[in-house]
């Protein structure tokens, strides 16, 4: 079985912490990872966990053996001496190393965008870099989910009157079409069922809260169903989320940052893990962001982290 | 201790079917209620769900006496015919008794606005129809509640493009200072804690994802806290309804409809109770509507009606 690759993420951040004590919770039952980062930061959150050193490696093949009694740290070459230029190489070795088939697939720790901004990256995200490194045309899917829960976001990180703006009948039915046929390729579901959330209270009823729903959202839902797409909606966001309801769809579309993120949140707060659809790679990262004011203090939790890497490996099997 | 009075809600939705079966589920514990119709939809109803004959009252004060045998029921004076002016009257009844003292609080039943409004009637809903009712110059404010959950909507029942533009810091100020005041005066909290989500993804992020918090939100929170009130915010709302965030306020007050509503239904889907504050008497009522496509058929739950009643009850005694 090929490792995953894990990304350093932001130095300064919980990521090299969160590492380490995933490490420490997954050493003798897997799944076998490996960070891309420089060997310093990681020694350093090893010791700060009371865990033993980390084993630089060479190749990814050589991260199985000694995962049991060592962290495996692939260093990527050259030696970057600028945070963001080391935040930035990490995640280029991990994708390079998933797309040559010696990692199973990438899991990247939380990055700090405005660091990177200042430092001369150009992406709105992690995804559309994952997305521009991998050459993908199409913009990428961000899916959330936790046990028993698959969120999507047609529209992310926006505020509410410009996501209201941004959405289109175009975009829902090609976040749901990606949706689809992800849900069958990475989470091997035969026939995935899609629960389409409308956008206003109560599904707008019947136009008196909205029109969205008649001119968008209703249509999208037909020209999914049309395609084969086995979809229901527009539904009052309100109603999907109880358990009931969660039994009864593979994957809800919400047309809202939190009207997706505040379900899953609500739930299970620290095991939500983040998974890219639509990239010829895995890609997980926990749902989380640098947690600057608690890094280097020793209480960040590796729930989201070790969440994100179990699922990695699931997906991984089952798009091998 | 005086019973409550609950209202008939439209005839043709599922309102006498759980009346009946709430009667079936408290009468030998309590809360006393009786309700403000005419006699034969309620027996209709108590005989499709296989319960005794129901007892015509003249008078609130003798609901108590006959409560654990039948179910009473007072009709108001006048025999309309009209369904639409028999749910009015309802309500009318049931309010004028609440003045008076003769009942302790009113429970309504859910009704069908545009059924009204073809009849002239001519509020936006229930609430506003008490407010007027009971001679109130402010909008009274609507909270809804399971077991260890208050949330407050700013914006109701607005579309999300309409309820971003209808947001005002002076809104958010008079709806934080109502909740704050009714936790004490109606739920006995000395001190109330409350929570203030923010609009837009991630709180704004600092300005990058939507402004309001900055202009509106934030601003609010600080009048708020001026005044003397315990709060915090603008929170992202996808982090404040997790068990552990739930502990750290008695009320969350939410900038949209479905902010607030969402966390309520996934947490508890059928006993959700919507409480009126701002009001001079006690009104609680079930969160869901009519439910016209499961009326008549036996299978309406009574849960949130009866949730209802028994938190107008504990509403009633802490008022008294």
């Amino acid at each position: 079985v090929r490792p995953l690759a894990v990304t350093l993420g932001d130095p300064a951040g919980i990521g090299p912490e969160i590492a380490a004590k995933a490490w420490g919770a997954l050493r003798t039952t897997g799944p076998h990872f490996f960070v891309t980062a420089p060997l310093a930061p990681i020694a350093q959150a090893l010791s700060l966990a009371g865990l033993p050193p980390p084993a630089a490696i060479a190749a990814a093949s050589e991260a199985a053996q000694c995962f049991p009694n060592a962290l495996p740290v692939l260093a990527p070459s050259g030696a970057p001496q600028e945070s963001a230029e080391m935040v930035v190489d990490s995640i280029k070795t991990a994708v390079r190393l998933a797309q040559e088939g010696a990692a199973a697939g990438v899991v990247t720790n939380p990055i700090h965008k405005k660091s990177l901004y200042d430092a001369g990256f150009e992406f709105p995200g992690h995804t559309e870099f994952l997305g521009h490194l991998t050459g993908m045309r199409r913009p990428p899917v961000m899916l959330l989910a936790i046990e028993g829960l698959r969120v999507v976001p047609v529209t992310v990180h926006l505020s509410v009157a410009a996501a209201v703006q941004a959405l289109t009948q175009d975009k829902i039915v090609d976040t749901g079409r990606t949706t689809a046929r992800e849900l069958s390729r990475l989470f091997g579901i035969a026939r995935p069922r899609l629960a389409i959330a409308a956008l206003n209270p109560h599904a707008g009823e019947d136009g008196a809260l909205g029109t969205e729903e008649k001119t968008m959202i209703g249509p999208a839902v037909e020209r999914l169903r049309a395609e084969g797409v086995d979809v229901f909606g527009p539904a009052p966001v309100d109603t999907l989320f109880h358990v009931r309801a969660r039994a009864g769809y593979d994957a809800a579309l919400c047309m809202l940052h939190d009207h997706a993120l505040l379900p899953l949140k609500t739930l299970d707060f620290d095991r939500g893990v983040n998974v890219t659809l639509g990239l010829p790679i895995v890609r997980t990262s926990p749902d989380h962001g640098t947690a600057f004011d608690i890094a280097g203090k020793g209480i960040a939790r590796p729930d989201s982290l070790i969440a994100a890497i179990q699922l990695a490996a699931q997906l991984a099997r089952a798009a091998a």
